[in-house]
């Protein structure tokens, strides 16, 4: 078995539950259950690179809390929506690392990047902020957002039926395996111009399912997703559409509320985003024109 | 005003919208509308304390995405949560810190600790689980978690009756002011024996969500919150019942599904971890012997 195999069985814990139900008339009680929760567990990623004197060193870059299960595409997503990668051809080989801990799991992962690819890890302190004339604000978050940013959306001619963006929810939730079975995990899909899931990843943290999606799509090397849309099964944050945009997404689709730098960064980079997704109506926050 | 109090008047953003409704037979179509959502903006934490020497000096410990409005509640609770400071009285000030930017937002707090604090910044830098003996894994997390610890909840006398529990969503919901506005805030509440809410704050993230919740009770000096819960809007995942732990809370009920990290941490800790919380029926993961 691959790792991705071995992890992904790890999804879910099985436990006992009381659970409480109340009845009309009479006093409601507990009674034991079996249940099945989401796991979640810490996930390091480890860097291999070749620093400047042509020495392989190893840093630790990130520890994630995460639902064990595509750990190897959650590691490539992250070093590229983080901006420490730029496409596939700069890794060359991402696998576990170490002995499994005492439950089990392989909880690190390590990427080896290929020779010669620079990198700057000053870029995961992410104090880009205080650096800007603006001070701390959303705006030199999008400064600093567009100075990462390596695809230009406003071109992107993606366009999808309304009718055909209703459907994502229900297509999002029926191949939500996990969460079947828990409730308890975020989903993040990949939708074609017809509505049609092409992939979909989950986990307890819905930047990390969105960068096991992003993660996946760059290792088959299709990069950028110029003619994709994601839906999400949470909230768009400016996380997410940051994300989406470093993949070269040109449309988040979320099932909940849009925050404020999320239009911010949606109208900057000429993303459409779609809020309180519903199968008969949702909010459009910009470039509708890619609707219709 | 207060800093509270001009943030405040921040936390929403009004803005166009196209709306798209479905209507049966007819070829639904997008229309504008007025609408709000959630502000979502950077804030940078600073600190201000002495030093060995006897010198002061400041550093800035975290940028966190937030919905303005009770920063200064953030930034201790924060503090608190994460380990920094014990107890209010290592706070001597809390403020804003600078000029507005340019969104007239003031996005820097700055928290002035008493002389002869002493503080760990590496405790910040959360690589604390690969000196565990077990390696990288969710003991290893809890171990990491129980050096932190300054509660011991195993003997919390907190009993809440069933039926109180029930009524918590209704009650959180009637009292989010933004949430009604934008439908894009997180919820945490304070919770007494009777079900009662003794305090709501709200955020665009959960975790702020509870660092407000427990920063407002910090600085009037109620912790430990032995005698109260906490009841989140969204999921209950292994950093907020940490954060719970920290501030000496043995509840914890969620709207949504448990991790199987926050059951860990909860069985450890000797905390009632409630989840999928609705006003006739709920789980128990743990310590159900404090509901009835």
């Amino acid at each position: 078995m691959s790792i991705e195999e071995v992890t992904a069985l790890k999804s879910v814990k099985r436990l006992k539950v009381q659970r409480f139900r109340a009845h009309a008339g009479v006093r409601g009680d507990l009674v034991v259950r079996d249940d099945a929760v989401a796991t979640e567990e810490p996930l390091e990623i480890r860097l291999a690179y070749t620093r400047p004197d042509g020495l392989r060193a190893q840093q630790s870059i990130s520890i994630t809390m995460r639902t064990p299960g595509n750990d190897g595409e959650l590691a490539a997503g992250f070093l590229l929506t983080e901006g420490i990668i730029a496409d596939a051809a700069q890794i060359d080989a991402i696998g576990p690392c170490g002995p499994p801990a005492a439950n089990g799991l392989i909880n690190v992962v390590r990427v080896d990047l290929a020779a010669g690819v620079e990198i700057d890890l000053d870029r995961l302190k992410r104090h880009f902020y205080t650096s800007s004339s603006c001070g701390v604000c959303g705006k030199a978050s999008l400064e600093a957002v567009a100075v990462q940013g390596r695809y230009d959306l406003h071109g992107a001619a993606l366009r999808v039926r309304a009718e055909a963006l209703g459907t994502l929810p229900e297509r999002l939730r029926a191949q939500q395996s996990v969460f079947e079975r828990t409730g308890g995990l975020h989903a993040s899909g990949l939708f074609d111009a017809e509505g049609r899931i092409e992939a979909i990843r989950e986990d307890v943290g819905r930047h990390n399912a969105l960068d096991k999606l992003i993660g996946q799509a760059l290792l088959k090397n299709e990069l950028p997703l110029g003619g994709c849309g994601v839906a999400v099964s949470g909230r768009a944050s400016f996380e997410l559409m940051q994300k989406a945009m470093m993949a070269g997404v040109p449309m988040l689709a979320a099932v909940g509320a849009p925050s404020s730098l999320a239009v911010e960064l949606a109208e900057e980079f000429g993303m459409t985003l779609v809020g309180f997704l519903k199968p008969d109506r949702f909010n459009v926050y910009t470039r509708p024109d890619r609707i219709g």
